[in-house]
């Protein structure tokens, strides 16, 4: 049987689905996947959606100490406490199925190992992009590929801010607020804008893609705070969308981890997924590209992925899995890792400028120095609402550079007196090419 | 150990994937999934891709009284030869990996109970959707859904043929004969464009996604070879895309199965599969609206999907699943059905008519008196190509109604002198609700 420890949002989906849905769920599972303990120290919301008061405990110890408990749902959160909580469950050789991917990406290595030292697995599929079913996928329905790329839309938060901020010509800060307005972004949406939330599930699903154990440490993270409505409406009239995309690739042997916002092109099946959703394409040597699309958050989708995870542990296929693939973090190496300076781009690039007839041949020749060669150059009349100066925008779009080409020439370009310091530089990824081989 | 049954271009990228990549795949999986026989009675196209000539046999009975082969490969297609591969390892207990599609859609039940019986399994995810791991995705990404809706585009050659009429305004001939150059239309393609492969698809997913044994004997069929051109580009101009749409729904508890050339909206994700690639939406009542993408066809693809398969049941989960789960058709009910007339949808129409503004009165009159409600109507000032008369053609768009109506309406229509027998009536297909509960 099973216990749940955390019922807040998400805890009280999974605790719905395992209680109201528990005759359908047997019936079509042929497992008993009941709920024995729902672990809290407050059931105002559990109580709310009517769940049977019979289950809830406030002593996590009982559920420790009883043998017929053979899965525990981590649904607290945070790093300490949800450390403690699934430790604990594993020493005691309990299953654990948890949506924490916090904790995984800091303590994936440690926590997987315990696992396998006490002959339990444990399941994460709610912990990427939420009732998108990319764990299981990346595991095993890809199995047979070589992966090189994982792109993904995995925050659904900064992508409903986003889409909003494009369809709706919204600024970021407005747009932020309607997010909190509509349940969307948390009061402190820090991690989820900052690309940390996003850096978490990259780190995981790189481990997986790629059998290296990739650490959070090595994921560069830009947020879309900075993220200015003028340069969205740029890119929409260049048939760019701004998305924040998270990417894990390998190049030869080395591996690229980032999470930064990115235009890409509209006819990219991710340019589709709008709002609140997440998407993920994987590329895979003999599959070729393959995308997945669903909701990203809420307490029914997640409650999916949890459901999945509850079952595969119930069945033993997740500890088949665990036993046999070779890709868990505690069972495998450290990549080495492609600095971001290294990795190829193509760039937008808006310069705001005091003269433009004067300076072009200067920028221009800055970047031909940094071996950055033009694709497009426009000078826009319309100038940002928020500009303080007369200067005017020049955009620029390259061809691909290396990233630390383009750092260079900023601080060159920014050194130049005619040419603002704030100088917006922004990704331009085109769809991966398809490497079947 | 394995044996592959048919070494054809599917075979091929099958061979090569547990032949030259089997380094790859020990290491990641820690298994041993290496090939011991393959049986057919030509192998210039095995010897043609390098695979080792030593693996070459021509007589299956070989692979039967073999006790070390524990997984057989079925790649011959087609119903007679096939299930008789198919039947005889199931009885020498034998697991089976099979992309047969017509096969499982026509001798599912018999199989699948062979299978049981026999204490093996049948992995078939490459018989729906290529290279998408979708089999895997309904039965245990899923799992913990109550699925109502599969919208699936599961033929890859129809996809590239509608997309070519799409994007480049061929005719319906022109773009089959270019789909055959490019090697996606077979010589012979009357199984894909009459949509009886899509058939054999939705029925297959159709079972796994209601746990009902659903017979592809209650699919109603409609292929694309009667799409005009014509009909193709207005849609475009009004914001549709024609996709071959394989439909599985549940209403209450009845099911319909179809297969319908279908205009949905450009919003709807669907709508950006293009090319031969594949996509299918799926409906859960936890998780709301999930959609999968990839390739449908290709050797390397689809061994992507039989490669997933041969290792999960070489791991032993296909067997659990197999075991625990309760929706394959050899143990589950057949179905209510809806009737197609019972269906609701929204229209397309086309009529050609004489004299346009004498008949106006008498069509509407028409629809109406059949419960049919218009949401537009148009006079297109640009005829068909091919049309033969001075007739003119009329669009109209209609709010949703029965399928019955409107198959009414159209027999009442086609009854008037004014207006010419070949009627165009297309479903409108918006994306369908999502009712997260």
């Amino acid at each position: 049987m099973i216990a749940l420890v955390g019922c807040g949002t998400v805890g009280g989906g999974i605790a719905l689905l395992l209680t109201r849905d528990l005759p359908f769920l047997k019936e079509k599972t042929g497992l008993n996947v009941g709920l024995k303990y729902i672990v809290d120290i407050n059931f105002d919301h559990a109580k709310e959606i009517g769940i049977p008061s019979n289950l809830f405990e406030t002593d996590y110890n009982k559920v420790l100490n009883d043998p017929e408990v053979t899965i525990v749902i981590e649904l607290v959160g945070g790093l300490t406490f949800a450390k403690d909580v699934v430790s604990k469950a594993l020493i005691a050789k309990k299953n654990v199925v948890t949506a924490n991917k916090a904790l995984l990406a800091n303590f994936g290595e440690e926590l997987f190992g315990l696992a396998r030292k006490n002959g339990v697995a444990i399941g994460f599929e709610a912990s990427c992009a939420g009732g998108i079913p990319i764990v299981k996928t990346l595991t095993e329905g890809m199995a047979a590929n070589k992966i090189d790329g994982v792109y993904g839309i995995v925050n659904g938060t900064c992508n409903y801010i986003l889409t909003q901020m494009i369809d709706q010509g919204m600024s970021y800060a407005d747009a932020l607020k309607g997010a909190q307005a509509e349940g969307l972004a948390e009061a402190d949406p820090t991690l989820d804008v900052n690309g940390m939330d996003s850096a978490h599930k990259i780190s995981i699903l790189g481990s997986l893609a790629f059998g290296y154990n990739c650490e959070l440490s090595a994921v560069t993270t830009t947020g879309i705070e900075d993220i200015d409505i003028y340069d969205v409406s740029i890119g929409r009239e260049m048939g760019y969308t701004i998305k924040l995309l998270a990417i894990a690739e390998t190049y030869d042997n080395k591996v690229s981890l980032r999470v930064q916002p990115s235009f890409i092109s509209d006819s990219h099946p991710l340019a589709k997924i709008s709002g609140p959703f997440n998407g993920v394409s994987l590329y895979g040597h003999a599959v070729g590209h393959t995308m997945y699309y669903g909701r990203g958050a809420g307490a029914l989708p997640t409650a999916s992925a949890i459901g999945a995870d509850v079952i595969a542990v119930a069945q033993g296929t997740q500890k088949i899995v665990f036993d046999s693939y070779k890709y868990w973090p505690d069972i495998t190496e450290k990549p080495e890792y492609m600095a971001l300076s290294d990795v190829e781009s193509e760039f937008y690039l808006r310069l705001n400028v005091e003269d433009h007839v004067g300076v072009t041949a200067t920028i221009t020749k800055i970047l031909a120095a940094n071996s950055i060669s033009i694709s497009a150059i426009h000078q826009k009349s319309i100038r940002p609402k928020d500009a303080r100066s007369k200067n005017i925008p020049i955009v620029i779009l390259t061809h691909k550079t290396k990233c630390g080409n383009m750092d260079n020439a900023i601080l060159e370009l920014q050194n130049e007196s005619r040419i603002s310091k704030n100088i917006v530089s922004i990704p331009v990824i085109e769809e991966k090419e398809e490497t079947i081989h």
